[in-house]
């Protein structure tokens, strides 16, 4: 870390400045310009309060040169973490496809999306039985009996679950679900964060709305602090003035984070658009870029067939998109 | 809310979607033109989901007329809603300002911040005892022993408190708070919201990073959806482009929230700016376009005395702030 | 254009606001229910000013139905127009590789590259002469001496050339420019765009760093007015609040794009990144999601042998993305 | 400015670095630590390009200490500048309103306004002849014919005009013009503004759409290096995801600049909410956070009497806004 002092500092609030870091276990580098002086931190300043420092009187502006995140660091871990799920892989070259509804509506719906997604392709099966709804007078998801109903799909099918958890008090109910997924909004709930690091379950950790790559990675640290490492990423569009589009998908973000990171990183091309004739360019895109999964919504609802163009995909639709992934995937593969 | 088909839509399918419309208790009024079929949907359209409904292959575009809020909604409730805490009002012309610091670190420190802010002329006292840091690593607060303390600086001063809940499981260490703050990274946190609106407690709630208006009076909407009506409102600034600043301060949402509900509206210049060079001129500004309060961060501590220029006032400055605030206040309920 | 009246307004403001918008040759469609009264407004609302509209005291909401672009729309011009540059095609199936340096610095760089992307696979060559700079004392491109380097590489290579303009008037100078770049800082200079209407040169169109894709489609839709429809639009990413990239690109623009227009649209992934290690995977995403072509900054300059990690790629990495681009298209052309 | 090098970078790469920057005239302090070394560049730094500087493989981060703004600073130029027009004076504790129409329309309506406005305490009047348009087809102004409307009405009323020039070309038109205006969308129209640093016009810049405060003065900036320092800044408001206001207007900015800024700074209400409801209490924040002055839409159209809340005033709303204004001043004053 490098803090710059404003010009006209004194001494004395110099040398109060560097005993004070110098109490936080960190050593100093000084040097002094002609015009400024510039004060190095040396040592583990994770503990240092960066914006504390930046906002003292006497500072000028501070710069952390090592990332303030360490497990999830690729500069301590080079090789790619590989998360297991009964035996499917995520990450280190392993590319899965997670399909399924938004939400879980019937046994009937949940086990035929299962079904048709299984034969199509997908290795990992997703829907929503807690829904984070901005409307309290939405529909909040079928909740315990959802879950029931997705575990049931789990049993037909074989394939593993992925599901969201809204409330740490909830996690006995999730005993048997494969990926705990951490929604957008609660990607800074730092107590529901906690609370993950101490099971072993994969979890699958949105990035928020309006969240830096730095602040997604500090909330997996969150998570790889408690002791539970089984992280994958997801890209799911942030927030911007566009309004085409439901979110602007920032796909550079895949591989920027595979370097700052070895967790795996999969991208939700169903959420970030919100459109379901965009979700096959940005699957491939997404493909392309070297993302280790995709997260597509499908559905299989008589009720919707009006919703054709809905952010979910019919399973023909989404066979159809796995298909063009897999060619994408042979090429990328070789290169 | 107003649907429009796209152009070239079948007869049937404008039939299928009527029929799903009505079949949510919802009327429906059509308007053939000549280039495009025009869908009112009238009556309780809460219930409509916007998203799905404009995700729709055959919808072009759909408006929502009426706000999707209703408890918190000014044209039902046209007059101010006065929050009461103790005999201390907020809203309907009563302005208080809420002083303290950042964190809550000893007996002596809150106890000497709640004397000199008080003395100062602010009316409710804050602490933050659970603090949400982006880092696992950072300094999270002294939890339930810094509520002890902040309970004990209540009893000698007097001041009502105010502080943040970062899990609903913490509610019954809060019994004795008077105003429960929730923050920025857990407005859309909607298990929290709902649990506390199970609770008569006064909630202060602050507007997310990247959340529109709109967004912060539907998470107030979970909150008196389940009952709780004592919501004050807290702008804190909002995620943009610009580095000089933490936050970019939306005052302007000011008098906009206060034309669209009738729920009183603080502002808080300290997190909003991250600079305390700038609380002054920004509490000038809350206080003359209308806010109906201030959230202000002071410290009191030697050990601090270095970082006069964190986002903390020291109580001098917080007095000078407090004398200006008045003076222009004195203005305002004169215009 | 459907416009929603307030609940209250009175039938004489009603029947003035009709009024005013017939008196612009618009139809009017009134549909009246219980709580709202809705408007219609039939015909050519090109004209009708929406913020005007969307502004008044009596108006609840306004929604455009049709785009406000004409010109430009793929409804009224379902085909793909296909831009010919000297021979090069760009759009409908045609995918077309620019690549140069950022400024163009000497005969020989300038030349060499040339040389070097022709022979590694580009059909077009980009080099900045008028080089738009944040700060006056950044080097500001070696202005009419740089176009004739420019001028002199395309005889020497019989490549096609790209290159910025800042100001309608140096159009003289660009009389053998094939394709005239408008960079993101002029998206909206529409006196510029004006000028260039008149005229019949190729046109490349950057997005502006916050503009909306109807905003893109708006400014190329003053060149078309004015009678050029020979026109390329760039995707080069918008400005967020993430920092580890210097803009965030917007692939999701490309497909969505392509929908609402039927002009060529190529990605820019040098500048969307900053990063010259982003180039390669954003190339491929870019071409995956369907890109009609890229812009790509490749350097010659020993003096930069240091700069590996600039934005601009090395000629032999330059190579190393064509290839792998070529196989991601030959994947794309099959689907 | 500071740069960190990355962990293994060799001696031999880091000279080169180091001679490059030498070459540059710009001197180097190396502090090598354990982990990281660390350059310090030394002396004049305007000239070095972070950005390129920033991307090279072997730099962790660039840190820039200086503003890279220098005739703007106020570091080297601690008084406020006070700009005189025609005796008018802004900046230095002298606070002017303009006012005025968004477009001139005639010569009975911009003479009338002009009245109307002097008469409730304007001091300087605005009005638009070339106006900037998202739309081709939308109203462009009544471009030179406006000019001479808005010339007639200073004659008739003695007030100084201020209006918004889009082209360099135009320039001899504006002769008799006493404030030119650079709209949002020109704010980096770099050729534009080095035309207008050849002139001694005052110049009102306004900040653009999604541009920070060092890149406003960096703008300034340009002009000021060709020799003109007659400059007012003008924040108007930024684009974010919010959608109640047309802008979000950032009133922090006005005391962050008035520190970084020896101009004055005058904020815009009307453009920045385009709700004329929210024009009165974000007048009275800006004066009260340390604004020079305000600039205020006032219309007087019979015909747009049914345009009652538009971004515009009526003459007897904006005689109100200015009463109040004042009164906040007087107490501003004061502190």
């Amino acid at each position: 870390m490098i803090a710059v002092l404003k010009h006209g500092v004194s001494e004395s609030q110099a040398e109060n400045l560097i005993n004070w870091i110098k109490a936080q276990d960190v050593d100093v580098h000084l040097s002094e310009g002609q015009y400024q002086t510039v004060i190095g931190l040396i040592g583990d300043t994770t503990k240092i309060d960066i914006d504390l420092l930046a906002s003292l009187e006497i500072i000028e502006s501070v710069t952390r040169i090592s990332e303030p995140f360490k497990s999830a660091n690729r500069k301590f871990h080079p090789d790619d973490t590989v998360v297991d799920i009964n035996g499917i892989k995520v990450g280190g070259g392993n590319f899965q496809i997670i399909a399924g509804p938004c939400s879980i509506e019937s046994p009937e719906q949940i086990t035929e999306v299962a079904r048709a997604v299984k034969e199509a392709g997908a290795t990992l099966l997703r829907g929503g039985a807690f829904k984070p709804r901005t409307s309290p007078y939405d529909f909040q998801g079928l909740k315990g009996e959802g879950l029931e109903l997705l575990l049931h799909a789990k049993e037909q099918t074989g394939m593993p679950i992925v599901t969201e958890i809204m409330n740490a008090n909830h996690l006995p109910m999730f005993e048997h679900v494969d990926v705990i997924q951490v929604g957008a909004r609660n990607m800074q709930n730092f107590e529901l964060l906690k609370e993950l690091g101490r099971t072993k379950k994969v979890i699958l950790l949105k990035r928020g709305l309006a969240n830096t790559m730095k602040e997604l990675l500090m909330s997996a640290e969150y998570i790889m602090a408690g002791g539970n490492e089984n992280i994958i990423l997801c890209e799911r569009g942030v927030r911007t003035f566009e309004t085409y589009t439901r979110n602007t998908l920032d796909l550079a973000a895949v591989p920027m984070l595979k370097e700052l990171t070895h967790l795996p990183v999969v991208v939700d091309p169903s959420h970030a658009t919100g459109l379901s004739r965009l979700v096959k360019p940005m699957s491939l895109a997404a493909a392309a870029c070297g993302a280790d999964g995709l997260m597509i919504e499908v559905h299989n609802n008589p009720q919707k067939a009006l919703c054709d163009g809905a952010q979910s995909l019919t399973p023909e639709q989404f066979r159809d998109v796995v298909s063009a992934v897999n060619k994408i995937r042979a090429v990328v593969k070789e290169l």
